[in-house]
């Protein structure tokens, strides 16, 4: 199996490289990633300017492909231009964070896993959902058994995995749920401050709130110490609003 | 009723201003749009550096505030910052070319609709579907006449429109259909240059190809002459596909 290996925190992060380290013992890489980081930079692509590709190395030896864009450009960049034949699957992290609820759309990591599939491979987003002292050990193992599992089944058209995984112990981690995405609003505000020339700058800041938190969703697995897979899709038709909406507009 | 204006163009677009002229005689409007051109920007959102706000004006009359972030920055900062009370509806446009298929997870036209709806803010998207030779005239008003009626009936919680003018003449239009999103791929690739000092730059190209496109489709309302309306959610959860998966990895 060769693997598309990207993220959303930059082809220097400790997520991607060890994620680097465990698949490359069975199957074969390529890294692509953005330079710097992407957070929140969402299913954004750059076309209003060109890219850069740059070779990254990591003590000698070749890491991957460092890309001038976001995690979406990266995808696209090794497939259309870098890799002579289509990768088998997409794999995007580990994210040195969650990527739950309604926050999924704001997630590059997320983005470069949509644009896999978008493009047919079969691809996952995998997220480590604590924010400081990361050990991605037991993620980056987790990992590399479900791309067996993928590799083997395959995934329909148009769907692809959106992986969080507690920052929690192996022993602790207390199974898997399969789930959807909780709905969440961030409590926020822009901190309102001046810059050394006078002008006011705006900073947002913010904590997210859970406001539905159904027992299958996202945001339970994670808080009761399961790994959670929910299954996404990139049609975003609202299938049963539609009756209602011939009704209201025609 | 009071209406957010946003778009994804930039403040300066004359689809926006086409549909401040037309909302402005029957509705209060605030303006707040991104200061530059934000497309394909997706559902980003700025985090990592601050914002600034300018107030801008055309012909001496305040317009608006232009903000040096995306689309989605331009939702948030308004309603947190900028307005002491919620606004009644978001209306995003009028995009300068169409918002079809699976290019709506690139739009910013619809992200700034999509943060409107996450927001709790009845929303509405806006696109012509020409690249030139741009009337806006019967796509503002038509969008004049949609707004009343979202205002009137409300849209249920987590449910955006995403509405797709064709670039026709009022009477060569045949009407309005409510359609779902087709699956589109591009026929891409990236040219490849020098730049002045000898580097290879990669710059994004291609067409889209629909290889979904069923009758009720978004692409098919447009290609028959319909104005389309699509309702869209942010929950991405492929529900269908929940069962299956937990054969699959539990």
């Amino acid at each position: 199996m060769h693997i598309l290996l990207t993220n959303d925190d930059g082809i220097n992060s400790d997520g991607l490289y060890k994620l680097y380290e465990v698949l490359g013992k069975e199957f074969k890489i390529t890294v692509c990633a953005p330079e710097a980081e992407q957070s929140a930079i969402g299913h954004a692509i750059t076309l209003s300017r060109p890219l850069h590709i740059k070779k990254i190395f990591k003590s000698n030896d070749f890491l991957g492909y460092a890309v001038s864009g976001t995690p979406a450009d990266c995808v696209k960049i090794a497939v259309r231009s870098i890799l002579k034949k289509r990768p088998d699957m997409v794999i995007s992290g580990i994210n040195h964070g969650p990527n739950l609820g309604s926050d999924v759309m704001y997630s590059g990591t997320v983005s470069a896993a949509t644009e896999g599939a978008i493009l047919g491979i079969p691809s996952i987003a995998v997220s480590l959902t604590t924010y400081k002292n990361h050990d991605f050990r037991f993620a980056a193992k987790y990992i590399a058994g479900l791309a067996k599992k993928v590799y083997k089944f395959g995934l329909a058209d148009g769907i692809l995995l959106n992986v969080n995984i507690p920052g929690l112990p192996k022993n602790k981690i207390k199974g898997v749920m399969i789930t959807r995405q909780a709905r969440s609003m961030y409590k926020e505000k822009f901190v309102i401050r001046k810059d050394p020339r006078g002008r006011a700058y705006y900073w947002l800041t913010g904590r997210a709130r859970w406001f539905k938190k159904p027992e299958d969703s996202d945001i339970k697995a994670i808080e009761k110490g399961y790994v959670s897979i929910t299954p996404l899709q990139f049609d975003l038709t609202a299938y049963g609003y539609i009756d209602k909406l011939k009704e209201m507009v025609i």
